[in-house]
């Protein structure tokens, strides 16, 4: 079997029957379980020291911050608003408590910027790298629990922010669009909506399969951050911005908008890039530079090659 | 600092504040929040290779199982009912599919065993142990959550079950006391509870800590099982029964039962084993041997010590 993590997660999805308490299960950025009659909104995500941050260089106060931040953007995706977080940490042998205490610190500063309180842990140590799993419950927003299905042929496709080279900083620094997603929701704009967490190669094929759907991105609209222009000098931007992860930019499929929701948007600081169109599957994925259609390459992070 | 699971957490609890929609927060078996006008149960646990499991033992089907058990024992302890799991998976790198299929298939028993479903996850690869990271939404029983506070001078404290020798191979198989929980709070039998994952010696300060009270523990009257005397083979099992961790049985504070209740009780199965009593703070923690009081010996399991 191919090796990576949406072939494995598929090949594993059908162990997990969901019950009618389940709104949404397996294989979305949230999960979302009747509580009586509320929904809650649960996620989890995971930080790994060598593979998302590099604890010697950034410190653990930043470690435990992204931690949460990665967490939150996937209920940014939703729609929905952090209330709790939990930390489950494995800390390599011989961690000396002031890492614990900075990387404690990052997770509380985490939280506080995203409105949620951190109720709880677990912590224990292993021959191994640290490893933050933070699992996040969060409540549905004006629409209820938005997910990657529901993009339609016609749909623009849009983002919230440049992409690329995320690997300079921003990816420690990032800012989970809460604010954005909420902004859209209020407006009932997205009609499928996810966060471009391993970059937009692997994260639009997702949201396209989930929506049954193809899409065209205009590789001239695609909004390429200063962070790619950078890290290319003079060359291939456009591959960082397709290619990097952890933007942590919303990925949205829309109706167009019009003028007045457009500057209505805007002055929340709302500003949706559009980079292309939701087709019919039929037309797959593809890349439109200037009147040339090509195959979107495939590409961003896969969390199994690592 | 001394390098105890316990001293860390409380050296960095005060990072941690609660809002108003906390209900409990950092330092007991479960968190509790609001959500609406409903309580979101939550627990994280987690499962290393090397640590919590050896792996090449046991197979990754009873990994999974054991960290979605020992979550609901969490849950358990708090009169509360699994309702959904998200787990955190990390994988050593180069990890076949068929191990990935098997933890699945373990986590997908584990859930089906306590009546919750598996919404979702996280998989990653890393330089390291697998370590699973399960996170459990649930819902409260008839007491609301019950905690780790509330045990009074005078109450009997009691287990559901015998105690020591796990290792022998129960720490893999044991079943979450989700009935026997149920059935004690609906009687609104426990005044404090909590569950004997880190073995007696561990546990019972922790429970007597958050209650602010002492306790006498009878060691006639502690309940030895086979397992601790397998291990000892007619040497000390007591101190396997005082000191092994992962019996996963509940220990409660209550006021003493009557025959009504306790017969009640044990037509659902449960017995209460009464080990000792709950005493003022000053008394602190005894072990009574025959008519001398001795200082309840240190131990159990700690997880930074691992």
């Amino acid at each position: 079997m191919e090796r990576s993590e949406d072939a494995w997660i598929a090949a594993v999805a059908g162990r997990f029957p969901a019950s009618g308490r389940v709104v949404v299960g397996v294989g979305d950025d949230v999960a979302a379980v009747r509580l009586g009659d509320r929904i809650a909104v649960l996620k989890t995500d995971t930080i790994v020291d060598g593979v998302d941050v590099r604890l010697a260089e950034c410190g653990a106060d930043a470690a435990g911050r992204k931690a949460v931040a990665v967490c939150a953007s996937d209920l940014a995706a939703a729609g929905a608003l952090p209330l709790a977080v939990l930390a489950s940490v494995t800390l390599p042998r011989g961690t000396p408590f002031e890492t614990f205490d900075a990387l404690s610190a990052g997770l509380a500063r985490g939280a506080r910027e995203v409105g949620a309180d951190v109720v709880g842990g677990d912590t224990g140590v292993a021959d191994g790298p640290l490893v933050v799993a933070v699992s996040m419950l969060g409540e549905p927003g004006a629409m209820g629990v938005v997910t990657r299905r529901g993009a339609r042929p016609g749909d623009a496709l849009s983002v919230t922010g440049a992409l690329g080279g995320s690997i300079l900083g921003r990816h420690l620094t990032f800012a989970p669009r809460l604010a954005a997603s909420q902004a859209l929701v209020r407006r009932r704009i997205p009609h499928a909506m996810m966060d471009l967490s391993d970059g937009l190669l692997a994260d639009l094929p997702r949201l396209c399969a989930a929506s049954g759907c193809g899409a065209d991105v205009d590789a001239e609209r695609v909004p390429i951050h200063d962070d790619a222009r950078r890290m290319t000098a003079g060359g291939d931007a456009l591959a960082h911005a397709l290619g990097d992860g952890e933007d942590f930019e919303l990925l949205l499929a829309h109706a167009p908008l019009d003028a007045a929701t457009e500057s209505d948007l805007a002055r929340e600081g709302v500003v949706l890039v559009r980079i292309g169109t939701v087709t019919a599957a039929a037309s797959g994925l593809r890349l439109l530079r200037g009147r040339k259609a090509e195959p979107l390459p495939r590409g961003g992070y896969d969390h199994l090659r690592g």
